[in-house]
Formats: structure tokens, sequence, C-alpha cells
């Protein structure tokens, strides 16, 4: 099979019928209609073997997932996800594992009705890249600039159970593990949340990082700071149960959640998030910069800006 | 220098200030504004160390080249080339081939009057995909799909250059070498050529993969034949030093050239693009399905449509 039969065979059937692909797969560029009304957006993340994914990994998973993380920064803006390209690196042709990387990518595709719309096949070591691009009702994009003083600081869905299921320290039983596998492999990126942020948020972006890091980009685009009360960041269950002292940590200082985090102006709004979509109140946005955490004694401790990064010195 | 100081301090700077760019480099996700009247397109290219590129080549030409490549796609649908985004993928955090890399890229996108608005950078074997948008008027996008019987087919430029400068079995003399690098790893798409085609021709392709692969791609699209005379194909003027016996295999089976191929309906569509893009009628679109090539002896011989192609069984 020569790349484009292998194109043809795994992905022609991925480019599906939305009307606004005016052309899909199989010509020089995708043409798209943007729908009146609407601003364009554009995410871009590669995925590559051996940082972000392990030979053990199913391509299944591995395809779902590299979707997922670009879905969840077109949600982070507020948007809606519409249509994906994809660029494959594969050191061989291996057809059953280009029909797991195919079957994962339709599940993706279809749970979020989105088209694939293009892309490219190469020979090399196995990297992914997904350039995701999705819509917003004009000048309503939510920014991580927007954070405003006193805001409340929301999270949504639980945080530490990606970063839990790759700690190497710890031994899980097989319930768990399998628990803890979904989380880290099949992050799901709430579109109707990111939506319900236009006119209600100030700002938001997506948990890839880490809470400590992610929010950070908030408080130093926004140039402010906040205090967080520790005991309030909602943790995932087996979090509490085999982490029992660093319970925060993982939250803090992992990554891979992919839950939004967002600030709202008023108790009105963060009542409104938490009893609709769950989320939860974690803290004020404040003036004096950096980032302060309250443990459950009151004391007040700085919290290191830091989280997983490519590169650290 | 960690992950996010990195893009700020190679990339940022390349995020410039196109009024249509609402939110460039360093938010989840960039808003971009469609002009009225225009379709988006979308092109998707990786380049991969050891296939696209060698150790030798410099990191400058790298990131050019994979701007040009992308940026021909475009063209070839008579669009507009607008915005990129890049997803860098590097085993090391190496200064000098980093400030090369983004000067590079700034000069690409300098010379098409293009912004950089996003992207991803991570750890791992050297490889560069760039997702590339541009506009095009409503419904005017030109088509592999679109060849009609008795439309003269046309070439952009000269072919074989660079299939030519990794010509492994040639010795070159400095200038010639120097003449052939540069036409390997400085394409320049010619952006007013693929405008003007425009309501005037009924198919386009960009030659990557040499022309009989390319004008393969629009023929099958097309469900028609063409015979091609041999001698019109402009060939690069070293391929006709260097290559005396073969002067035509490397303009059908080489690659690289980054010129279009493009059928037009008449005789006056055709002179039009000779005399002021000084392209090249090479043949004319037949119902008889395949290629075929007349030599200088009015012999007809059969073309293998071929060319470079990954995974190639």
């Amino acid at each position: 099979m020569n790349e484009f039969e292998l194109i043809k065979h795994y992905f022609h059937e991925l480019s599906n019928q939305d009307k606004n692909v005016v052309v899909g797969i199989g010509d020089d560029a995708a043409v798209l209609d943007i729908p009146k009304g609407y601003q364009l957006l554009v995410s871009t993340d590669t995925l590559v073997y051996g940082v972000h994914f392990l030979k053990s990994d199913h391509a299944f998973d591995i395809a779902y997932k590299s979707l997922m993380v670009n879905i969840s920064d077109i949600v982070a803006m507020g948007g809606t996800p519409k249509w994906a390209t994809l660029s494959l690196t594969l050191p061989d042709n291996d057809d059953s594992w280009l029909q797991a990387f195919s079957n994962g990518l339709k599940k993706g595709l279809d749970d979020y009705s989105l088209s694939l719309i293009g892309g490219d096949t190469t020979k090399g070591s196995l990297s992914i890249t997904i350039s995701l691009l999705g819509i917003v009702p004009y000048n309503k994009a939510i920014k991580r600039q927007g954070a405003k003083e006193n805001d409340i600081i929301m999270v949504s869905g639980d945080l530490g159970g990606a970063a839990l299921a790759i700690s190497k320290d710890l031994k899980f039983n097989n319930k768990d593990k399998e628990i803890l596998q979904r989380k880290l492999l099949h992050p799901m990126p709430n579109v109707k949340l990111g939506q319900a942020l236009i006119d209600k948020a100030n700002s938001a972006i997506d948990i890839s990082d880490g809470l400590s890091q992610d929010l950070g980009h908030i408080l130093n685009a926004s140039n402010l700071g906040a205090t967080i009360e520790l005991h309030q960041i909602p943790t995932h269950p087996l979090v509490k149960k085999y982490k029992l002292k660093k319970v925060y940590e993982l939250a803090l200082f992992g990554g891979d959640d992919y839950e939004l985090c967002f600030t709202v102006p008023s108790i009105e709004a963060a009542n409104y998030f938490s009893e609709k979509f769950n989320a939860t109140k974690i803290g004020i946005i404040e003036k004096k910069p950096g980032l302060r955490g309250i443990d459950d004694k009151g004391q007040i401790h700085d919290i290191e800006i830091k989280g997983y990064n490519h590169f650290r010195s």
C-alpha cells in the first residue's frame, strides 16, 4: 500500500458530510465555509512517541487523545470544534496499528461531530500533529487575559487523575488502574461548558500542564495574582485514596487533565456553573502578583507556578 | 530556557499585525476574522529529518522550505496564503539552530506577508509540521477534479532542478551546486499566477511529487487521460546540461519543484498564461484514460503515473 492508498484506505471515510466542507481530503487544500457571524479558531498540538504516549499505549487511544487535546483548546476559548487536519508520521506501514488508529480517530470525530478535512502522511519517528479548526460567535472568544480583580476562580471536573496514572512509585489494583488509564487516555472536553462561558466568564484556559501553570498563564496574561483554597481543589477520588499526603500536588503540578479553569465576576455566575456544570469555586483573583494557597489550617503558602514543560532548563 | 520562554524568544515576534488576527500566539487557540466574500483554505505538510531534509541542510532553509511547500498548496487552489501554525519537534534546545530556523521562518513569512498565529513545541525526533490557512473568493477555488476533455495542459517555471540537486550519481561544479541547492531549498510559489487561474483554469495542482504523479492526480480526479509532448516539458537548464539522455525523467518522476500544473479550456487562455506568466503548454486532456508522451520522433509512449511517495510497496 503506498501513501495515497494508505490515506484512502484509512482516512477517506473520516472526511464526512458537514455542509461547510466544500472540499475535504484529496485536493491541495481543503475549502471551508465559515458560517456568518462567526470567527475562526485554530489550535495545533503534536503528540510524540516517548513523550506524550508510550509503546504500550494502544493506537486507538493515541488517536483519540490526540484529537481531544486539541478539542480542549477550542473549548477553552468558548468555541465549537468543527474540522481537523492530521499529520501522521509513521516508522512503517503497520496495518493493525493503522486500523486501530483510524478507529480511534473516527470515534473521537463522531463523539464531537467533527470532520477530517486533510493532512499528510510521512515516514519517520512516530508522531501525530492535529490542527483543529473551530468557530466562535463574533468577538465572543474567551481569552486568558480577561481576568479581573475579585473574579472567582473555578475549575471543572476533578484534577490529578491523569498525573496519578503515570505515577511510578505506586501500585494500583486492576480496577483502579483501568479507571486511571481511562482518565489519562480519554479526556472529555466539555463543549457545552465552554460555550456557556461566553458572556459569563472573563477568562478561561484548559488545564493541560497542571493547575498552577495554567492558572499562572491567566494571571500572567491578565497582570494579576490569586489565592486559592487548597482543600477546595477538586481532586480525583483515587488521588485521595493513593496520595493521602500529597493530594494537592498532583492537581497543582501534574498535567493531562484537560478540564477548564476559568474566572467569573460574580457569585451568581459562579453558582450557575457549580449547579449547571458541577464546577468548583477554588479561589479569588487578586491585585497582588503570584499564586498563593490557603491550607486547611488557614495558613497561606506561596505556590510555585510550574508544571509540565518541554525543554525545562 | 523552558518551552514557554523558547516560544516567546524565537517565535512571538513572527506573530504580526494582520488586522484579521484577533488573537495570535499565546492563547489556547488563535482567533481569526475571515473576510466577507471569501472561503477558508487549509493545507498541512510535515517535513521530517532524513526524508525531506538532511543533517547538512541549514535550519534557515528547512524553515523556509517548510513554509513554501504549504504556501504552494494554497496557491494551487487559486488562494491567497494568510496565516500559519508551526508544530516544531526538536531533539534539543540548540540556540543557534533555533535562531536560524526562526530567521528562515521570518523570511518566508515576510516574503508572502503571512503571520504565524500559533503552534506547539515538543521534544523528540526533528520534524516540522506547518498548517497554512488561506482565503479564496467564494466558490472560486480551483480543484484537481475540474479538468475537461481538450483542455490544454500547462506548467509554470521549469522542472527537474530540485530532483537533479539530490541526484547521487553526478558531480556538480560549485556554481551549479549552489544554483541547484537554491532550487531545492527555496521554492517560490507564485501567488499571482494562482490567483490569475480563477475563472480561467479548469483544474490545478502543485507539482511536489513529479509531473507524472501530480498530473495523474488531476486525471484521476477528473476521470480523464492526457497526452503530453515530452520535448515541450520545460526543464531546468542544468537538467539539460547534466542529464542529456534522461532529461524528461527528472521532470516526470522527480519531485520538489513546487511549480503549478493546470489545465485551461482555450488557446486564448493558454496564450495568456504563456505571455503573462511564462507558463508552457505541454499537452492535451483526453477521454482515453492514462498518461501518454510523444517523443521528438513523434512516437507515443505510455508514461507510468508515479513519483515520490512514502510507504511505496
